[in-house]
């Protein structure tokens, strides 16, 4: 029952399609070998069949569907190791179609995966919030690579960790010595086809030439609605021809175990392209629904299901039986896999013997390690020109970059504007690519182009971050707008508290005459709000170092560093005097900048990232024509803010208690959510406008002058009773 | 020079794509024609080339290399008006690759529009407010049909527009008498390939066989990081027949204006399926950087605008030079406009004459009114079951959809869950197309299946809302969480203004079994903070009905009707007596749902939406147990709201100055901007977890017995002085 034996069994049942699809028949019944396969698929498919109806819930159809391509794919063409979970070099498997989790879970029992137990596997849909067999595959469970539900984006994750493979075996492998060269298997349904995350990192999946991804196509031609047809008439195989994917196709993906194991072991050898492995399958096969859409998102009703066993030969009153035959049958899986770990640890001992300094790096990014004295690359200080704090981006990155394998940077055609390119970068690349521009690269590369694609760019990195967290620390550029294209896969970055660095540019008005669709004015807060994602608005060069800093000293979650197009005072003093900006100011999300002269200030004023000068010239206006005292507060970050203790936050503020002042906010976005900190707000409530960035600001009444006035006569205001105080002022 | 002509003049410029592309030699010169059109081609090259050297700004190469296309589209494929801008009949064109606007502007001067004056043109990246050329088209323009900027858009928007058409011809074209018969025109550069977003919608219009759509690629081969086999080595054409597209191919797209011609003329005569024109152009012609990234978005400095002036005979020293020959060569086409109009108007009335039914009711959707009588469609009371709100919603705007053919209803995929089916409802569908799972339909249908392409569909929505204001009432649906895929295109429709409805179901942590992955908690405060866009939260039946008639009168912009998937108590009463919530209330935004009996009050809570029954039962506890009077606030809407006059809202929020009590938010989604309505606040500051429904509010603390117990700390905590005033709490 040894791999090698069962591929001798395929007979015609694969076909390279070149020029067109081939049929197949089953395999011949009656051999010991497929008795059993139809075995452990009618006990597994029964199995999902339970666990949907124990508490009336549940997605089964997809699941049964997929049985043979589980088999094939946990008994046979995967190399993994139950017992070591976490082995580096093992094959890593996306279930794009996540709602049919009960798929993986399964089989990762069934495999022997230790803390995915009998009882944690019924505990499906329970009441258990414990329970590891949540409705969708979720990274913190053993045996599970990425978080996926969202459609299409689990082809994203899959293409950075097959990207992610390729980098760290053009970096550290050696001839007879592959340390690194596992592959990535990713399973989707129709519906990963139809979103545009999945059609645009399979896009780039073919055009890096990713030979060691595949993805396995249920085709079951059912969707939620019905079949697949109402919406989707495509040539699919030729589409993924034409975007660069070897295409295998297997005509009876529902028993036909052999030809989907050939298939497999096909794609695994592929020579320099990715595979897509396009399958037949039924949904809900053997039910009474099998084929339609109601197999989809519900279970199938007690009768059914008995109707099911007893079609199959169960008892129709008997719940959850696995025959030992079939737990024998997966029994071998954590001896093999142990047999994999220990074979690779014996090649990563031989490799750092001969190559210490390389392995003693790898294995440092294994742990998730980067360059100890990172922080000594990063400017101690900056010129004190004007300077656009994306140029400031730069200059903190860029060094780091360059020094740091960790780091794969990556733009979404923006590299002009978002100036992350080091001295010397190399593309990632696949060899041989030259291009018309003289551009060449390999895949030791680490600088990404991504094309005009910001979803699957963020998708992509999700999956480098995950590969083996710590290890690769992406980082993608557009412009800050544009993260609003990205922002399904950078929550799915958050939900699964990656590391990824997101620069984005050109982030508030100041971006100008590309006009309102090119201004955000209401996305702050939506990545402000998003759980364990840092949202860091830099005011400066040295607050830029420290959005960097925290950024790469937070490992829980991705960061936003927003930056400006144009050029910024810097506040921070140069490399002689104390300045007024701190990078350890940065990290506590807000510190005063100013206090007013001699005490007793009459307001505080909140300045915010590329307007943060605007604050600091108000208050030193009000001061000079109105006699008015204004302390100044920067404010980069909410969330790290929000882990200050209380005290340093009700200081920063000051705002309530004896002696508090009013605050106003200054920031050209929608005000939603600085009512926490601030009692007024000159702020957007209309979307920008297309102006040259030297008079939106003006036009948008973001001018010094009229901004004192404004605060001025607020101030009067509440002196005068015209306000009440709590309520927030929009002024 | 009639476009008959022209069709001569092709030669072998033009090839369907079958097989494969031939090349093509350049008109034969010194004919009249042919150096007409080389001087109005080189006129307007150095046209764009001085507009974005003036203040030193702006993208001209793609702009330039989309010469010739712009001649062959305004001279000679489009029918429209240019004094007619709204001919309700004219040719819809859409410039997906916005940052080339200098194209339209240039070419809607030249060919008359009056309100595109030259003053205008050449106030491109000016300082003027009021200029009619911002950075990217914007739909309030002239002869702009949507705003397009952020990219593969303005694809989505052209399917929309050729959907339309598509609907309008279905239901009111009689044999002889086309009454609605244009085609839509889309230029995409090689970033809309890219995008996602203009993937989906590709797909959709060959599924749809939309041979109204021509999709005319400017093949440059160039973005901002350099050429596109950098990032992209597809077989595009390939590609795009496989997705259902006939393909020609144009060789020599710089200058072979009659190839050109004679490829629109073609795709304007497609039996069924769209057309794909890929047209070999070269960006920034003539200037020293032609072929190279550096003339995307930048001007190409004086000294190389003077050279091209040079080279093209023009005087080096003046700017902004139209010869009389070029403006003659389009002078013509306003005349020709409003024959086009003339003739359309005769139709109309002939139209109108046979069948003055379907000419009134054509007329009155033409002018954005639908039927009169529609308020009476909705139900005027509710059954008081516990109802979840997504199947209200379906009992409000089913029979109006029924009813009603503005209302084109569709879904990325979830029929079953949205509940919009009505009786005798027909799927905009190809003709002829037999489905599998049995469904045909026809193109005056008006459900649409999007299939698993949330993005898309909202953008296809924006193009059928922008046809002609007011005519089509385009409503989508899906989960709520996957809006944050559509979100690029929801912000669109915002910023057009566009009456687009959206529905969001499942749209909490109720959602529960589908886990984190599926629960919004940081959505909800995007939508709130969209300028324009109406996100309403309806408590039960009777909110939701108050939703619905809101977004059916809200012209302005898109809603998000926000519907829950479990059941909801119901509030309102029934038939028979009078309950607590009201439609009314919904349109001010927020209301009193209940005084504290006898006045007085001790506290207000906000309840929201699917948990607005939390709210009275906290309420109701709070009294019963804790002697605490409690005020309970109905909160659908923050935007609504916010248009309330001020003594309004202070009354219904009561927190403030004499008698003011705290008010106390229960929302399961991120508290941020609840801080401007409430002081404390019952949240979400984490993901969601997989639980079903019925245990996830518990887990999270939101049943009511703590609830109820944490605003009773919360307040005796106020009395002992442990919370400062003003100082938001997060209970």
């Amino acid at each position: 029952m040894a791999p090698g034996r069962l591929e001798q069994n395929g007979g015609n049942a694969l076909h390279t399609v070149k020029d067109q699809v081939v049929t197949k028949k089953r395999p011949a019944p009656g051999t010991e070998l497929s008795d059993l396969h139809d075995d452990v698929l009618s006990t597994y498919r029964i199995l999902i069949a339970d666990l949907c109806q124990q508490y009336n819930m549940g997605h089964p159809g997809g699941a049964i569907g997929m049985a043979a391509i589980g088999v094939a794919l946990w008994k046979y063409a995967m190399r993994y190791a139950p017992h070591t979970p976490d082995w580096f070099n093992r094959d890593r498997f996306v279930l794009s179609n996540g709602h049919t989790c009960l798929f993986q879970y399964s089989f990762l029992h069934l495999s022997g995966y230790k803390a995915m137990t009998f009882d944690q596997l019924k505990s499906y849909h329970s009441d258990r919030a414990d329970s590891l067999t949540p409705g969708h595959p979720e990274i913190e469970i053993e045996g599970i690579e990425v978080t996926t539900g969202p459609l299409g984006q689990g082809v994203a994750n899959a293409v950075g960790l097959a990207m992610a493979t390729k980098n760290l075996a053009a970096t550290y492998n050696k001839p007879g010595l592959d340390v690194v060269s596992n592959h990535t298997w990713c399973m989707i349904g129709d519906a990963c086809l139809q979103e545009g995350v999945g059609l645009e990192a399979i896009s780039l999946a073919g055009h890096w030439r990713l030979n060691n991804l595949t993805i396995i196509y249920d085709n079951n031609q059912i969707t939620c609605d019905g079949s697949v047809d109402m919406v989707n008439n495509e040539d699919i195989n030729a589409k993924m021809q034409a975007c660069g994917f070897d295409i295998l196709e297997v005509e009876d993906g529902c028993y036909d175990v052999n030809a989907i194991v050939q298939a497999l072991a096909q794609a695994r050898q592929s020579k320099d392209k990715p595979t897509f492995i396009n399958i037949k399958t039924t949904i809900g096969l053997g039910s009474a629904v099998a084929g339609k859409a109601a197999a989809h998102g519900a279970p199938f009703g007690a009768e059914d299901v008995k109707n099911m066993k007893r079609a199959n030969g169960f008892d129709p009153e008997k719940h959850f039986e696995i025959d030992a035959d079939v737990r024998n049958f997966f029994a071998e899986l954590p001896k093999r896999g142990e047999a994999f770990v220990q074979e690779w640890d014996k090649l990563f001992d031989t490799y750092c013997k001969q190559f210490p300094e390389l392995g003693q790096e790898l294995q440092a990014r294994a742990c998730g390690a980067i360059l100890k004295d990172w922080k000594k690359l990063v400017p101690e200080s900056f010129d004190t020109a004007d300077t656009p704090s994306r140029v400031s981006g730069g200059k903190v990155i860029n060094p780091l970059a360059k020094s740091i394998n960790s780091f794969m940077v990556g733009t979404a055609d923006l590299s002009p504007s978002v100036n992350m390119i080091w001295d010397g970068k190399v593309d990632f690349q696949p060899p041989n690519l030259k291009t018309e521009c003289g551009i060449n690269g390999d895949y030791s590369g680490r600088y990404i182009h991504y094309g005009v694609r910001e979803h699957a760019m963020a998708g992509i990195a999700n999956g480098l971050a995950a590969f083996n967290p710590g290890t690769i620390i992406p980082v993608t550029s557009s412009f800050f707008m544009f993260y609003l294209y990205a922002a399904p896969a950078v929550r799915m970055g958050a939900l699964q508290r990656l590391q990824v660095i997101h620069v984005a540019t050109h982030d508030s008005i100041g971006a100008g005459e590309d006009g309102p669709t090119h201004q955000p004015i209401e996305l702050a807060v939506l990545f402000r709000s998003m759980p364990n994602l840092l949202y860091i608005r830099p005011g400066d060069s040295e607050e830029v170092a420290g959005a960097w800093t925290m950024a790469i000293e937070y490992k829980d979650g991705p960061s936003i560093i927003s930056e400006s197009r144009h050029k910024l005072p810097q506040l921070h003093g140069g490399a002689q005097g104390k300045g007024l900006t701190s990078r350890d100011g940065v990290a506590k999300g807000a510190y005063v900048l100013h206090e007013a002269d001699g005490g007793n200030a009459d307001v505080t004023i909140i300045g915010v990232g590329a307007e943060l000068s605007f604050a600091v010239n108000v208050a030193k206006q009000l001061g000079e024509t109105q006699n008015i005292k204004a302390r100044v507060v920067s404010f980069p970050c909410w969330r790290l803010f929000e882990e200050q203790p209380v005290e340093y936050r009700r200081q920063v503020l000051s705002r309530h208690g004896q002696g508090g002042v009013p605050a106003v906010v200054i920031e050209p976005y929608a005000p939603n959510g600085w009512e926490r900190y601030a009692d007024a707000g000159i702020n957007m409530r209309t979307f920008g406008h297309s102006l040259p960035g030297k008079y939106i600001y003006d036009h948008f009444g973001f001018a010094t002058g009229p901004m004192a006035t404004k605060i001025a006569a607020y101030l009067e205001g509440i002196q005068a009773g015209r306000y009440i105080k709590g309520e927030f002022v929009d002024l």
